[in-house]
């Protein structure tokens, strides 16, 4: 199962994406996970530059949007998933 | 090219979901172009909910996220573009 990075809405889109891009050169998968729309935005932006940062290796990433529950603060959230896919060359 | 839907914060993501879904069906390909942290969320819900219209048909769909200036009201804002990918089974 993919390593799940939890991004907020004041997560640094660079760094997500530095760490997107390792766990895909490590174990070829990663996973993102957003709640609220400040932290989806910044889930899609680091998911963006992970996939400019893995080009130059020949490496072409795509997501998978999913819903999924989970619980903040005690109250049930619906959250944004994006799970990596490493798209045929 | 794929037909460039415009999302906005006020989009309701099940009508955005069936169009997506609908120029998959058509053409085998869909874009989502949104500008603003409420307008990304709305269009990758909308892509979440097209991954699950179309799971029932077989079609696995995921999206290459990407970054564009585009000029709206004058003025130069920065874009994301979500590119549909459907996936081998």
């Amino acid at each position: 199962m993919a390593n799940v990075l939890k991004v907020s809405a004041r997560s640094n889109p660079n760094l997500v994406a530095g760490a997107v891009a390792g766990s895909i050169r490590e174990s070829g998968e990663a996973e993102l996970q957003a709640v609220g729309a400040g932290a989806v935005n910044q889930a899609v932006k680091a998911a963006a530059i992970a996939c400019a940062y893995l080009a130059p290796s020949e490496i072409r990433l795509a997501f998978e949007p999913s819903f999924l529950t989970v619980e903040m603060d005690g109250e049930q959230r619906t959250a944004i998933r994006l799970r990596s896919v490493i798209l045929p060359k």
